[in-house]
């Protein structure tokens, strides 16, 4: 492995960096992504804008393969299970309307331009070196400091992936010639409820995983879910890691930090 | 009037350009459009990118009311008269892509940061400055020469708008509070036959006017047409030129250059 570091929002740096190294493939994860901060900020556009340049100037330089970090919010999850050109796309935040732009701009650039790109479509993932304040780590820490961790949306299902996971479905799908969006999760949904006792078990403080179950939740969709056949069939990926696996390996990391 | 002059392709530029003159008002109309090569170029990547940059910097300057440039060429031209939020969206060209993922992500952009977006989606525009490589300027230099101009796409149905009636309606547009996309267009489309036939009596050489019909023509639409309900009836603006007196004014354009 070797290391070239640029700055994407720097269009001098990104065409030097892709002139110096010229690459055969691409996997572009790169985005603003501050929780609670990334779904409306004006940093899409700027991301956006990045992309666009990345894939230009990775196609004119001979560029093969690109594949894209796309998300489950370029879907209208509401339709139920999220399958790939079934599922209408139907962004509701900026984040989501700028990476489906991003996706098809680039499909479309790619196909005339005679190179393949994909888009991984990412769930929910979770796992070592999240933002603390994000759901999972938020509620180990609780958890792991004696303190109550209340779930207030334990209805609410969702599919999360293990980031171990979710970084080799992306490689796998760069190593493959599939192209256009793929689906990343693991398939199964669980509901919140579920994940935070399943946190409570492994952490070993059971006792304090609370629920509300008054909270409004009126803005967050029921389901978001994933149809991972694509993933499964043409890429050939399937998880290797458990819910469970993957909670514990979590855990180990944050009472490792020493932070919590 | 105040000119100020900048290349939006270069990030910098193009941030000085909004801290300095700080607008109110946006009207976008700048791309790379050369006949026969823009329809795929990778420079609509830049010009979109672009259009990311100058949107966000115009919001966060505190910009009211921006209009974008789009195309007929988002629409799936084939379900019939486009109509705005009705017809589908469905490019079939890097171009079309483009224009529609900065217009949709402008808007989104522009409901969350509050202020007003509009795209005016143009179809067929001809008059004075056009390039001479173009159908319309290409036949009224025939005829204007002497030569003959042979018509290989008779049947085909396209709306062409005089180009002083587009600005009028783009200006128009940019005047009123209406948000989303409007076509700007005539409402009435004319077979290219009856179009080129029109330039042959203005000219006066309706004689060196020809007509082949055994052109192919499998990959163009057969009708390009546009509803311009939301024109005429929100924004409250129609055309001042018919078709005749657009004809007659760039035809007199074309002999003033002494050119052709």
């Amino acid at each position: 492995v070797r290391w070239h570091t640029a700055d994407l929002l720097n269009r001098d740096e990104l065409q030097r960096l892709i002139d110096d190294v010229r690459p055969t493939h691409l996997l572009h994860l790169a985005w603003y992504t501050e929780p609670g901060l990334y779904w409306n900020s004006p940093a899409n556009l700027a991301w956006a804008a990045s992309t666009l340049e990345l894939i230009r100037a990775f196609g004119e330089a001979g560029g093969q393969r690109a594949v894209l970090a796309g998300t489950c919010a370029e879907y209208d999850v509401r339709r139920g299970p999220c399958q790939e050109g079934v599922t209408p796309e139907w962004p509701t935040s900026l984040y989501g309307d700028c990476k489906l732009a991003a996706g098809r701009i680039g499909r479309s650039f790619a196909s005339h331009r005679g190179f393949e790109l994909a888009c991984g479509r990412l769930f929910y993932v979770f796992g070592p070196g999240e933002s603390a304040s994000r759901f999972v780590p938020s509620v180990i820490a609780s958890l792991i400091r004696g303190e109550r961790a209340v779930c207030r949306h334990g209805d609410l299902l969702r599919d999360y992936l293990y980031v171990r996971d979710a970084a080799a479905a992306l490689v796998a799908l760069l190593d493959s010639h599939v192209t256009g969006p793929v689906n990343i999760a693991s398939g199964t949904p669980i509901a919140l409820r579920d994940l935070v006792e399943l946190i409570g078990c492994q952490v070993g403080r059971i006792d304090l995983v609370d629920e509300v179950r008054d909270a409004d939740r009126s803005t967050e969709p029921p389901v978001v879910a994933a149809d991972v056949t694509r993933l499964a069939t043409e890429v050939g990926w399937t998880p290797s890691f458990s819910l469970v696996a993957g909670i514990d390996e979590t855990v180990a990391w944050w009472r490792s930090t020493g932070t919590v």
